[in-house]
């Protein structure tokens, strides 16, 4: 009885902690969406770690929030030679971590001026990492300009830390595993990508279509014309009345499981218990005979 | 004092239960490599899974080790867009051997008919895998048939398991990890290629010649004519000659890290304590503009 008294005062007092906008729109894990009043107001925190996402380095250093740091998409995902990407080793995954200068106990908060899109690729790939302290600055830069805040352009330097990888093999999908367990009712599959490449009109890989049983929401319907995260409400009527439901084992994909992180995001806001993302995505099951397609 | 006693003891049944030719060469850590009478006496022993690592599935359906499932070299790898390979992200692992039919408890012991070429691969796979219970077959299918042992031509078929990956990142080294500790007087290099790769003139890479400092030592030197492991006191004597002492700590390197997967098993064998492999290989190094490099 006393440890449940003293867990409603923990939550409590981290609800507290965060901005009051991401509080009002009702998620379930609101801790994973930051305001930009509640990163001003933590600028200083000695164990937060901002991260500037953007495509290109040109962009950091022509002015970033203050502190940040830059990592591109492409250091924390490794082409292969057939199509498609996977997450870094785990020896790789822990020098670029390292570099980042965060531990296990850094609070990270990532942004970009794409809504999250690829903010929300380092979210899954710290998900993987076990690394549970993470957060997307809403509206990311977009916002924070167009709310008229300062930017820096002296590059952030940070001491390098030995990070350890404590691998959620859980939250990442296989193709095989998916083909196992295609038309089991605790299964909802997220398609990300558009509406043409869902109908197989838009075709990248040696057929087009989509995993058979899919749910077809693209990524931006997450978001809003400013680029911040639609309300719980909005968020799960969406996926819900696609039969995305809380009850089931939920997975996400795209082409290269990029946007589809996104996705993966919002579901995980939204405290969705069971989300896995397909890392292969649709460069391999879009490429794989063997592999059932529905058009 | 009692538990040293037991702990004697239970050494004394390990060894006892070893193959006699591998204990009279002297290995340091000698349960990693059994010999083909061993391998007889244990062929229906219920937690042993053989593993045929030939290079073509015809091979071992024409005939295999009696209970042998097989395993190409290249599921084990990811082959990159850029050159070179990595070991398979954590939940592809899972995956694959969960496939093998393999758990934590399952003494694997790998074959192959080049020395241990394939095998070794694996065995630096499982270690890095966290997987302790391994064991190459010494002299591989060659000596096996050599002696006039039985082969099957059945299919072995095993019950998938659930596997889980205890990732020991401390057995693999990024180029990025050896460029900081180049000189330092702990760290020593094992060239596993040809003299004429080490020496840059058979290049296979944009630039030629070898990590500084490295010694080369080719893997093939750990073999004796008939393919089987050279004994402790040959293997030291060739290590210890070039430098590569137990003090250190030990990387093997060769183009893909294939062929020194070899020559890192040679160095468990003979109980180098800290060993670890260079995933990328030269196909990283030899790319790369900002690493150095000796001819």
């Amino acid at each position: 009885m006393r440890r449940m008294v003293m867990a409603g005062v923990a939550t409590v007092t981290l609800l507290a902690a965060i901005g009051g906008t991401a509080l009002a729109a009702g998620y379930a894990n609101p801790q994973f969406l930051v305001e930009t009043d509640w990163l001003i107001r933590h600028l200083n925190d000695r164990d937060l770690r901002i991260i500037d996402m953007r495509d290109r380095l040109e962009e950091y250093a022509a002015g970033h929030i203050p502190g940040a740091v830059y990592l591109a998409v492409n250091q924390i995902r490794r082409a292969l030679k057939e199509p498609g990407f996977v997450i870094p080793p785990d020896y790789e995954l822990e020098e670029i971590l390292g570099q980042l200068g965060i531990t296990g106990e850094t609070m990270v908060v990532a942004y970009d001026d794409q809504g999250g899109l690829n903010a929300s690729r380092l979210f899954y790939t710290l998900g993987y990492a076990g690394h549970g302290k993470m957060a997307l600055l809403n509206g990311g830069l977009t916002k924070w300009v167009a709310e008229g805040r300062s930017l820096a352009i002296e590059v952030s330097r940070v001491a390098k830390t030995v990070y350890r990888v404590h691998p959620d093999t859980g939250r990442v999908a296989s193709g095989r595993w998916i083909a196992a367990n295609l038309g089991k009712p605790n299964l909802a599959l997220v398609d990300a990508r558009s509406p043409k490449e869902f109908r197989g009109e838009d075709v990248r890989a040696k057929r087009g279509g989509h995993i058979p049983g899919a749910a077809n929401i693209e990524w931006t319907q997450n978001l809003t014309a400013d680029k911040t995260f639609k309300s719980a409400d909005e968020l799960l009527n969406l996926y819900e009345k696609a039969g995305v439901t809380k009850d089931k084992t939920t997975v996400t994909y795209c082409q290269t499981m990029h946007r589809a992180s996104l996705s993966y995001f919002a579901l995980r806001l939204l405290g969705y218990p069971d989300v896995r993302g397909y890392d292969r995505s649709w460069s391999e099951w879009g490429n794989d005979p063997a592999l059932l397609v529905e058009r």
